[in-house]
C-alpha cells in the first residue's frame, strides 16, 4: 500500500493548479453575472491555451486528440479542475461529452467515430445525453416511455426527455429509447445517435433550474422527439444493450463527478479558511478565533480527507479490478462525496455570513448548482438501498444463530 | 395549560388558508419565472381583495389602518401566509415594513407618524432598514462605520450599508448610524429616518443573491450614504438608543420570521406528501411505499411539530411576560426553526428528484432564498453562544462539588 | 392557547422538586454502586415520607389509594420525578405497575380489583407485563408464539417471554397469549392475569442488560411458561382483545415515558451546566468559556425545550380529544424524546470528560439504561414508518398534478 | 498510488482472522458475564498458541521478543484483532503496554530495558501509565499537580492520578510528574518509572466505569502517590521532556486505537448484517427487507470504508514522513474513527432491537466501553480546535481580498 504520487504527476498537478487559479478562476464573476454565454468567448481563449500546453482532453484517447491519462491520474487532475465550475470545460473533459466520448470510443462503429468522435474530443462540437424522462421514474427501466420503432432501414423515435445537459448548442444527441418492448426489462432499450438538428427533435425549453434556465453548455434541456427518423446505422452498440452501455458509462463517470466535487469542496474549504482569517470581529479578533468557526473548518477537513481517499481508492480499484468489481466502492462514494460537498459548501456559506448568500463569491453558485449532485446518476436513497443489497449478499439465514438471544 | 384555539380564530385561519391557496399560490409560477416585477400588478389585485375582506395588515394598529391582532393570533396567521413567498406581502404584513411600522408606532413623533405611518400601514408606500454594513461585523457595535455628524440642525450621514431588503422602490429608509462615537459601545448609534430619494443616498446595486439581483420588494440593496443631510427631527427615538430600538424590533420580528418559516416548512411537507403519493415507481408502487421516503416525511413532521410549538410558546411568552423575559425562548427558536426549514426543504427536494431542483415547484426558490434564514437577525453561531450564556447565568463555581469525581 | 400553569400546580411542582433533590438524589450513589437491592430499604423510607405528604401515586384513582391527578398535571410531575432513576418508584408511579394498574382499573373485574388493584396502587406488591418474546418480532402480531389453550375452565399457557421488567419480586404477571389462533391477526391474543408464583411459570433469568442482570424492580426477566394453568376468570378484558388493551396501555404510557425522559434530559443538562462552570482550565478560564461546550449546552436546550412542548401538547391532546385522536402526536414524541435524551446525555458525558464515563455521576447510568428508550414500546424505525402512514392518509393520487413537471 | 496489499500480508491477515474468529471470539460470553478475571486463564492458553504460531507482539522489536512489523502492516493486523475486545491482549499488543514498550525501547537506559523491557514484550508482566489527574484538566500542562521533588539521589513523588488503565495487577507504572516547576509550561514534567509495589503508591480504587469497576487488565485505577521515593535513575528520557515523550507515544498510539476501533466497527457491521438477514418479520420477510435497516447498513459501510482509508493513509504518512509531519492526519482520524465506531455500534444495537441492549452479544459491551474513545487521548473538542489551527496556519490577512464583497 503506497499513497505516494510520482514527482512527475505532482509537478503536473501543480502546473495545472496554477493555471486554473490564474486563468480560469478570474472568469467566475462573469459567469456568475451573465451565465455561460457571458464567458464562452473567454473560455475559448483559455481552451486554446490549454491546447497549447498539451493538456487538452487529458482522459481521452491519444489517437483522437486527447492525452490518454489513466483513470487515477485523471482523477487527480479533475480534483484540480473541479475547483471552479469552468475547470473541466476549459480542459475539454466536461460532462456529458466525456461520457459520450467514452461510449463512442468503446461502442461506436468506424463511421460513428469518423463522423463524431474526433470533433468531440477536439472540442469542436458538443453533445448531449437524453435518458431521463419527466414523467417516469428513472430507477425503473420498465417505465421508459420513449420508443424507437423500426420502420424499414430507419428508427422512428417518439417520446419526451429532460435534463439533457448541454443540449442547447449541441450537435449530437445520444438518446435512450425502447427498441425491444417485449424483451426482459433491462434488454428493452438501446442507445441511438441523433443529430441535434434532426427534423422532429424539438428543443422544448432549457429547464429553469434553481432560478436559471441557463444557456449553452450550462443548461439542461427538455426535448420532445416527434417521430424523429434516423437510419438504423445510428444504433450505438447492440440493440437492447442500452442499459449495459449506460452502466459502462456510469462507473468511471461517477469517479469523474466525485473528484470534481472534491475539488469544489476543497475550494469551498479554502474560501472558508481565508474568510475566517480575514474577517475582523474586533481590535484583536478575527472569525477564526471562534471555536464554532474552527469546528466548521475541522469537520469539513475530516470529511474531505476521508471522502477523497475513498474516491481515489475506488478509482484505483476500477483500474485494478474493473468497474464491475468496484461497484460497491463506487456506490459508497457517490453518496458520500455528494453529501460532503453539500455540507462543506453549507458551512462555507455560514462562515461568510451575508456575503455567503451573495453572488460575490462562487459559494452560492455551488450551493445551487450542486444540490442536484445528490439526485442525478442515482439519488442517495437509491444508492443506499443498492449498497445494502451488496453488503447483504454474502449473508444467509444459516448464520442466524450468532445473533439470536441465548437459550438458557 | 391549554393548547386550544378559539373557534373564531380557527374559522378565520381556515378562511385565510383557502384564500391563500386559491388566490396567492397560483401567482408563484409567474414569480419563479419573472421575479417580483412580473407579479406586482397581480399582487395589487390580491391586496385589494384582502382589503375588501377586512384582513389587511392584521398585526398593525387599527387607528392607522390595520386589524390590531395580538401577537399569538398574528403568529398563527403568519403560518398560513408563510405557505407562499407572496403571502405576507399580499396581506400587508411583510418585512421589513412590519418592523419599521412597529418602530414608528412606538417611537415616532406625531410628525413622523403623520408623514409616514399611515401610508406604510395602508401599503401605499414601502420602506427599508439599513443597518448591516458590508465591511464590518454586525455582531460588534463598536465596528459600525456609518456616521451621522451633527451640523447645525441637520445630521450629515456618510457610510455604506447593504442587505437593505426592499430598498428598490422604497420611499423611506431607516438608517442606523453612529451619532455619539464616544459613548459606551451600545449607546453610540441612533436610528434616523431618511427619504429614499434624499440627495446623496446612492442605490449602488441590488445585490445578486443566490443567482438573482431581484427587484422591488424582493431585492436586497447596497446603499451608499454620501453626506446625506436630514433635519435632526428625523431622529427616531432618543439619540444613542439605536441598539435598544433594534432589540425592540427584533423580538416580535423573530416570531414573525419563525412562523413564516413554519408555514413554508408546512408547504414543503405538503408537497413532499403529494409527490410521495403520486410518483409512480411501478405497476403497484409509488414513492410513498419506500421507507426512506417515509423517513423523510416522518422526521420532517417531528421537527415541524416541535418547532411550531416552541415558537407558539415563545410568542405566548412575549405576550405574557414581555420580550425581555422571553429572550432565551426567542434565541432557541431562531436557531431551531431556520434549521428546520432548511432540512425540510432539502428533504422535499430529494423526494421530488430532478423535479425538485427545477423551478417547476416552489421548492428550489425556498432552498435558495431561505438559506439566509440561518444568517440574518443573528447567525446560528451567534445565537448558540448567546443561548449558552443565558443558560449559564444561574450557575456559579460554588455548585462545582456535585460534578467533581468522588474523593475516596 | 395558554401555556401558563396554575399557581397551585406550580407550587406543588416546586415542593416535589425540592423533595426529589433532597431525599431521592442522595440515594443515587448507592444505586450506582450496588443496584436496586442496595437502595430498596432506603427507598421504602422515602416512600413512606411521600405517603405522609399525601403525594403517593399521583396518577392513580383516589378510591384505590392514589391522588387522581389528570394526565397533563401528572406529566409535569413525572418530569420532576424523572430527574433521577429512583423518582417514579419513590412516588409509586413507576412502570410497569402504572400501566398494569390502568389496565386493571379500566378492564378488570371486581374480583381482579379486589385481589390485586388496591395492593398494587398502595405499593404493597409489584407486577410485571409479559408481552415481548425473544424469538419473534414484536411488530408482527401474527408471530406471537405464546399460547393459552382453553382446557375446561382453565387456560393452559405455554411460551417464552422476555424483557418482563420488574418480574423479579413481582406478585402478578399480566401475560399476552394467543387464545384465538384462527381469528384475524389483531384479534388473536388476550391478556391474562397470572400469579408470579404459579406452578410452571419459570423465572429463567434476569437478562444481563448493558452489563448488569440487575435485581428487583430494576431488572428485566426472561420467563418460561410451561403449561401454566389459570382459571378462565383470569382473563383481563374480552377474549381476543389483547392488542386493543395493549394500545390503551401505550397511549398515556408513552406520555409517562417521554416526561420521565425529559426529566432525565433536564438533569443531564443541569449537570452539564454545573460542570461547564466549575471545571477549571486555567487561571482565568473554565470549560464554559469554550464555544464548543457552549454549543453542546445550547443545542441541548433547543432540543429539550421543543421536545418538552411537543410532549405537553400530546398529553393535552389525549386529555382533550382522546388517545386515538392523538395517535400521530404520540408517535412523534416517542421518537423525538428518546433521541433527545440520548443526544443530551451523550453531550453531557462529553462535557464531563473522563468523569462522564465513570459511575461518579448518574450520566453513565442514563447512557446505558436509557439506550433502550429508542427500542421499547416500538423502535424508532417502526414509529417513523407509522408516522409516515398517518401523514399520507389524507393524500391520494388525484392531487398528483401539482407536483408533476409543467407540460409546456 | 497503489492500494494493494502484498499476497504475503493478505495471507497472514486471513490466517489471523481465522484464529481470532475461532479461538478468541468464543471467549467473549465469559468476558461479558464475569469480566477479565473470568477469562484470564483461557487467554493465557490462547496467548501461548499465538506464541507458538510466531505471531506474538507483532509490532515490538525482534530483539526483545516481538515480530518487528512496520506500522502500516501492524495497523492491518490491529484491525483484525480489534474485532473482539480480547484480540490485542491475545497477541501481546494491547494498550497501555504497547505504548510503554515503545517509550522504554526509544528512551530507556540499558538498565531500564534489562529490568523491564523484555518481560513486558514477552507478556510476562503488565504495566500502566499514570498521567491524567482527577482534579486538573489534562489539556493544560500548567495545571499538572503531581510533583517529583529531587531529594538527594531520589525523586519523591506526590500526587493523585486516575484512569491508569490496567494498573490492577501491573508490575510497573510510568508516571508523569512535575520535576521543573519553573520551566516553560511544556518543559516542566518528566516521566519516571515506578514499581507498582513501591511504598506509598496507593491503589485507591478501580474506578467504576459504565457500571463496572473491572479487574486486571480491563480496569482503570485511581492511584495516590504518597511521597513515593525512587532513585533518579528511574527517570525515563531527559528531565523536563515528559510532554515530548508523551507526544511520541501518542502518534502511532492513535493509529493503534483507530485500527482497533475500525476492527470493532467492522464486527458490529457484520453482526448487523447477520441480524438483518436472520430476523424473521413474517412469512416472507426479514429485517433486511426494510429500507431503514438497509440505510443503517449502508451508512455504516460508507463511514467505515472512508474512516479505514483515512487511517491507513495516516499510518502510511507516519511511516513515510514521520509522526510530526502527519500531525494533521492523525488528529483528523482520532475524531473521525471514534465517532464512526460510536455511530455504527449504535445502529447495530438498533437493528438488534431488545437483543442489542442485552449482554447476549458484544454490542452492549462496545457501546459502553468504547464511549470513552471520544474522550481519551484528547477529547473530540480538543482535536477539532487543534485541527482548525493547523488548517489555518498557511493563511494570513493578506489573502483577505478574495473573500470581501465586491466594491462597485
Amino acid at each position: 500500500m503506497d499513497f505516494s504520487i510520482s514527482q512527475d504527476l505532482q509537478a503536473r498537478l501543480t502546473e495545472l493548479r496554477e493555471f486554473v487559479d490564474s486563468r480560469v478562476l478570474p472568469l467566475e464573476p462573469k459567469l456568475l453575472a451573465g451565465g455561460f454565454a457571458a464567458v464562452e468567448a473567454d473560455l475559448e481563449t483559455v481552451r486554446n491555451e490549454v491546447r497549447g500546453h498539451g493538456w487538452w482532453a487529458p482522459n481521452h484517447p491519444k489517437e483522437w486528440g486527447g492525452q490518454g491519462w489513466d483513470l487515477l491520474s485523471h482523477a487527480l487532475v479533475l480534483e484540480v479542475l473541479g475547483r471552479t465550475p469552468l475547470g473541466l470545460y476549459s480542459f475539454g473533459t466536461q460532462a456529458p461529452d466525456a461520457g459520450n466520448i467514452e461510449l463512442l470510443h468503446m461502442h461506436g462503429t468506424p463511421e460513428h467515430k469518423e463522423q463524431w468522435l474526433g470533433r468531440m474530443v477536439r472540442g469542436e462540437i458538443r453533445s448531449c445525453f437524453a435518458m431521463t424522462e419527466p414523467h417516469t421514474a428513472g430507477s425503473n427501466p420498465v417505465m421508459l416511455e420513449t420508443r424507437a420503432l423500426r420502420d424499414g432501414d430507419d428508427y422512428v423515435i417518439s417520446g419526451r426527455k429532460w435534463f439533457a445537459t448541454g443540449a442547447d448548442g449541441a450537435a449530437l444527441c445520444i438518446v435512450m429509447a425502447v427498441t425491444n418492448p417485449d424483451a426482459p426489462p433491462y434488454q428493452r432499450a438501446s442507445m441511438i445517435l441523433v443529430p441535434k438538428n434532426a427534423p422532429g427533435l424539438v428543443h422544448v425549453r432549457n429547464i429553469s433550474v434553481m432560478g436559471h434556465a441557463g444557456s449553452g453548455w450550462i443548461s439542461h434541456a427538455e426535448l420532445e422527439f416527434q417521430e424523429v427518423r434516423v437510419p438504423v446505422s445510428s444504433l450505438l452498440g447492440p440493440e437492447g444493450q442500452g442499459f449495459v452501455l449506460a452502466q459502462h458509462r456510469l462507473g468511471p463517470g461517477r469517479i469523474h463527478h466525485c473528484m470534481r466535487w472534491l475539488g469544489a469542496s476543497g475550494r469551498a474549504l479554502d474560501l472558508m479558511k481565508a474568510r475566517a482569517q480575514s474577517r475582523v470581529l474586533g481590535p484583536d479578533s478575527v472569525l477564526a478565533d471562534k471555536q464554532l468557526v474552527q469546528n466548521h473548518l475541522a469537520e469539513s477537513a475530516i470529511e474531505l480527507n476521508a471522502a477523497r481517499l475513498a474516491t481515489l481508492h475506488a478509482a484505483w480499484r476500477i483500474g485494478h479490478d474493473g468497474a464491475k468489481a468496484a461497484r460497491l466502492e463506487i456506490s459508497l462514494i457517490k453518496v458520500q462525496v455528494a453529501q460532503t460537498l453539500q455540507r462543506i459548501v453549507d458551512r462555507a456559506i455560514q462562515v461568510h455570513g451575508a456575503l455567503g448568500v451573495t453572488d460575490d463569491t462562487v459559494l452560492s453558485f455551488l450551493y445551487r448548482e450542486e444540490r442536484a449532485a445528490r439526485i442525478y446518476d442515482g439519488a442517495d436513497e437509491v444508492h443506499l438501498a443498492s449498497i445494502a443489497k451488496q453488503l447483504l449478499k454474502p449473508y444467509s439465514h444459516s448464520e442466524s444463530d450468532v445473533t439470536q438471544p441465548l437459550r438458557k
